[in-house]
């Protein structure tokens, strides 16, 4: 068990939204004893470590609503790494860790590897973000498939139903034929045996937006199931509907509410999510972003950008919960020429996929949008723990909290570039050795395939 | 008005249920006046017709509840014919009269020239089977677009965007993105401009099974409209739960509820089907069909093949409403080629597509199966006329109906093959001259383009 | 026969490379009598008509070394005008004798209907350019298939076939499976059987350039039946190799030889060509449309477009033999959203493919690429009639040819805009009533599907 | 270097086409020293190992004049392996080698690895059958291209590019916008940078065959080439055409000239490759795998394969000079399910792809067709050596040669079956432990992913 730490002198924004103030935080096996006056003095003169961070600024650890630690799924960084896809999730772990952000929430990706990663984490045996993890996205088929990547005919049909399974547990398109009543078998199913902390689906399509994966009755039954588990639900949308359903089967959290296609928010759903403070785990992205990819972009997805774009403006406006959603990963040298990358790297303005970086452009992106930098704060810490249902361990410097502690050289509600000038790392009390991380680089190594 | 008629010394079979028996119809203006005891003697002297029909059998003209007067949509039928969609339409409707079938719902079309056929037939213009439209089905995109025939990059944009419009009229694929008020009012104006007679639309997708089109909210929202212009209103189904939802959303008529993807009917759709006596326009085909289709037939085609017609024989055994159900049309000698037509000519057996015959297999498949004769007879009248909500005009020989009259040579309820026995066609009142149909040929002619 | 007409006062430019000089011309039964001293006096008082062309310049039809009289093989547009190819050729041919283009090539196309679209024409039934054609280019397939547009799934494969086979006429694609002989019988029963005027076969391949279809033997074999049946040969070719080859073979015209892909024309063949003066088919463009061009090229087409336009420039500087060359056509309406006509029109800048219009662009290119402007003039006349063998007949201003006149009212030489500032045009010794043309049109009707 | 061995009381096929006689071979470091009269004594009676093979049939080591030491160049094989492409080819080796075959002509692969395979075999540091290699067939894009396996967008362009640059070596597709010269002068120095020991090119098409690769020009100059370099050359045919191109332009070995597409080997040829005894490395397979192949093949392959059959039977009919060939390798479990290789697993009769048995398959096609079975041992040795210009070293029993010999326990020429019943395979004199091969297995390992 870690030693006791205390920072004293450090202004500290806690993220409960009280304001900014002078306070020592005191830390004990991992997790926070008191935030108390900021008198300096130590709690303990016994092993405690002291670390003086007048000047400073110490906020929670940053959280991301919407990450992937397996994010590129071309198919050579799946052959390339067959035996070290918990490698590729480490690598991902600790570049977020490093930028600042302790806790992840990973979307999508193979249950098992990523729970072992979970894990290992966990037990303090690897060092990276704290990690919760969906797994499959319900109702989609694997990587090689149609929803992602479409095969095509240089690999094996082996090969590729192999690869898929590791994704789909038995929770892939085959869902689409089946009743509402086993659809939530099947998910109740999937829940025991891979051990996800929560529960994604596809309400609406992926690589086809338009089309709806379940019926109102299968998207209960799924949210039922999770619940029934103790599990948070949340849907994949694209469209109007799929969303307004989603919100109908009670899901509690709206995974990217606002891609909403070629039609905008509809006033109703609109109201219903800023007046129920649903979290929206929007994928929002500077303006200059947003001009960068309209540039190259195909109707219909030029109009789709534009209403996400004009969606997300209402939102923040309108005060509705948002949270901090990057989508992000980290990508192979190689995959920079595929089109399914082409936001990562190169000419890319403000890219929302960066792990380790991109968060800060979401926080620059709701500050350009008009919001209170206070709340911006709250939703890259307290809103997610909260929407995430995880607030008892998480998200505010508060006694009891476990200490994911972010030490920062400049004040963030004064520009949120200071997200990015970062002294101390801190996770479950211990400081972050930060520049050994990525401890074993794969993908990031000078030497990767492409590099 | 036509002359009055009479036929008399006939063994008629009203489609009632009623068992058979002589009797002698009176026909006036086109409807029956009386279906009297078979005495043979005509009712009035003056300038009656009257029709010796003793020793043959009399029942009401065959309906059929899904036909295309216009199925194949290739793109040389459609821009060969580009000035003569009406004669496509026409020429299927005069096949299906010649071949006893008086009454036709045309399930897919462009509304406007099959509205103006209809029109044309019922003002006695032109001769052909009485027809009833939906028009497009909506949902889907017109025909040639990957709901149908994908059109690649032979076609212009522009040609394909003018040809689909005509089938689309506002209420395509588009729809997808709506919420289910806009996907009402759209409806609402559809029907309004269009003048349908039924409402179809998608509840999951037609090229590919695996996905919903509209969310239950919208179902309703479709089927009250219809219901608001006093239109019956069906949906396509391809998976379990869009059948489950499109009952749940009201639908009168369940079009091919057989097809159920890879799993069978569930128990409690079954169940209701069966109960609530849902009318089903089921797909049934031969057993000898049924095997040559799925000798070719590649999974997961070959198992929802095999589904399909496990489906119809439990249907038939528990006395589901079953109604006769082609799917059938003209296809251009051309289109013989052409992997969708495979099952129309050359090598099929029993085919199901073939407009003025194939309803005999239908009525062959559903005695192979173990339908009662008499229940097969009412499957391809009454039940229909019910089911469509037309049956004060027609599907059975009582007085006050149209004169829409089938004469045999031999018993159909002996032996199913005696249904293409046919003495005379009678419609209204007035006997068709079966021998000059089709009165212009154009798909059929001897010089058709391919023929 | 025509009556006979003299043109008096004007400036003759008689396409011999003789100075500008005052001259009248008199023409009788559709022949140059004399090109006389300019003295203005009628040759013959009687029933001539005379034209006082006085500040007029007088100078021989144009001539165009490659054009497509069915330029547009879209699947519409050869399915909507499926029994009227005739008249999309007629109207073709008109619009360019509108523009003064007064002898055509045919390249590519249909040869039956080519074939009698030139002898209605010839004989004086239709009016329009004098055609010559070669009908398939011998070697590829038909206007639907890979080799142009590929057709898809939307057509069934008997149509595809019935058209294709109108242009390849048993010398198709099929030819590269034989040997030189098989090749050279087959050409041999083709040149018999469609009276074509001259011959082309590709060197290379169409769609996709790095590819030879004939080897040299097969390309002698080719030739050799061609001059044995008296008609000139050409090859459509793609890279170096294969335009050396075609020289070797004995090609009497290089059809784009400034075609060479990603390499420039060898110095070796660049030799051959100006010291032998082999006549170049080039499709020069102008500076502005080549930039236009470029700027939508993805690689390695962009490299091609570079490379072909350097080739031009050297050819002209180093005195080739030029020809006018357009590859122009007409183009349907809806055709101008397809990608292959996108430089017809719309933001194309100086456009190579309209009929009528774009041969005044190749001579605007020519001088800007420092072409001598009587060198120019004659690129457009003589040259042509002298690599085509048809200098006897045609383009010159002399006597006993053809009585083939563009009267233009400013000096061509002094502007290659002058080509279009059109007086009159005489074809055969008779004035053409250009305001009529084209006297029915098909794809340039104001009516026309997709206008 | 190797100790001595001695070979007594065995029937010697040496090779040569001499009858059997009872001999004894006498090996020396590595090379057979005598094949002296069948008494039986060994020669020196110091350290020799003499082998007792009486009753045994003792010929030379078997040759394959077309394998592929990596084959299978699925996406997946290729980056599962990605840095164990020599294990993979030693591990094809050393299967050849267990079964009899000691030498090998590798006509496709990557010839950097497979150049230091064959180093690392000759040296004597791995174990494997003698291997001369092509390296790239020259003219062809590597594997993941649409000359074999299509790419799609599963992958980056990147990769893509990587690993088909380690095929292509500068002498890709891109050869084909070039002069003959330049080819020339690309092969010369591909031959230099690889050290490859023979040159293969494309004269035609490999995916699509109806297509040239180079002229008779460009042949030449690659043919050329090789000799220049002391090396032989052959090319890659699909079309009656390029096989005559190629014997015009001297190459030393017809690479499958039994496969001429939809037409036969035309007379002209064929008389050329018989009286000049041109050698065919003809894929010759069983009647029963040509029934096989054909039962599933689409035209025209159906009809290919069929022109296949018919050719191979007038070849040997006519006595041509044939050798064995297969186009044989490993391919992984998981491709059993690819395309490519439905004739290597599972159903199929008499594979002729399987490296280390289907040699035995061409023997018993050969004697099948009429071969006598002297001839056919030729075949498989002294004709492969002859025609490779490698005969000095192998093929034969005879003095000075590499001690490849192969001892089986039954007569060869009774049956060929008998070509599989193995008792010592010795290789440079050493007994191969054939217990032990593959050492390393990768593809056949029962951990194989896939397996």
């Amino acid at each position: 068990v870690s030693a006791s730490l205390q920072l004293t002198g450090g202004t500290v924004i806690d993220g409960t939204g009280q304001r900014p103030r002078e306070a020592t935080i005191v830390v004990e096996d991992g997790r926070i004893v008191t935030v108390g006056s900021g008198d300096g003095t130590p709690r303990s003169s016994g092993d405690a470590q002291t670390l003086d961070v007048r000047g400073k600024f110490v906020i929670p650890g940053l959280m991301d609503a919407n990450v992937h630690l397996i994010l590129d799924t071309t198919a050579e960084v799946l052959l390339l790494h067959r035996d070290r896809y918990a490698d590729l999730a480490i690598e991902a772990a600790q570049l977020a860790l490093r930028g600042g952000v302790t806790t992840l929430f990973d979307t999508w990706g193979p249950p098992g590897v990523l729970a072992q990663v979970r894990d290992s984490i966990n037990s303090g045996k690897v060092t990276g973000s704290r990690v919760y993890l969906a797994g499959n996205i319900i109702g989609l088929d694997g990587p090689l498939t149609d929803d992602f990547n479409p095969p095509g005919t240089v690999l094996s049909r082996k090969t590729i139903e192999v690869i898929n399974a590791e994704w789909e547990c038995g929770v892939g398109g085959n869902l689409q034929w089946q009743t509402a009543e086993t659809v939530g078998d099947r998910v109740c199913q999937y829940i025991a045996e891979t051990g996800v902390d929560f529960v994604k689906y596809a309400a609406s399509g992926h690589g086809s937006p338009r089309c709806l994966l379940f019926s109102e009755a299968a998207q209960r039954a799924i949210v039922e199931e999770a619940h029934r588990a103790g599990l948070t639900a949340q849907a994949h949308t694209s469209t109007p509907e799929s969303l307004r359903m989603e919100i109908t089967a009670g899901a509690d959290l709206l995974q990217h509410p606002d891609i909403t296609g070629i039609v905008p928010l509809p006033a109703d759903t609109f109201a219903t999510i800023v007046e129920r403070r649903l979290p929206c785990a929007a994928i929002m992205t500077t303006k200059a972003h947003h001009e960068w990819l309209r540039r190259t972009a195909d109707e219909p997805w030029a109009t789709v950008l534009r209403v996400q774009d004009a969606n997300n403006d209402r939102l923040v406006a309108a005060g509705a919960r948002m949270l901090l959603t990057t989508d992000a990963g980290v990508v192979a040298p190689t995959s920079y020429s595929h089109p399914q990358f082409k936001s990562v790297h190169g000419e890319v303005v403000d890219s929302h996929l960066e792990l380790g970086s991109s968060h800060v452009n979401w926080l620059r992106s709701a500050i350009e949008r008009g919001m209170d930098p206070m709340t911006a704060l709250q939703s890259a810490t307290r809103y997610i723990a909260e929407a995430y249902q995880v607030a008892d361990e998480v998200g505010t410097l508060e006694a009891e909290k476990r200490a994911d502690i972010l030490v920062l050289d400049s004040d963030p509600l004064a520009d949120p570039l200071n997200y990015a000038r970062i002294r101390y790392v801190i996770k479950d009390g211990t400081i972050v050795d930060r520049d050994r991380l990525p401890e074993r680089p794969v993908l990031t190594s000078a030497s990767a395939f492409g590099a």
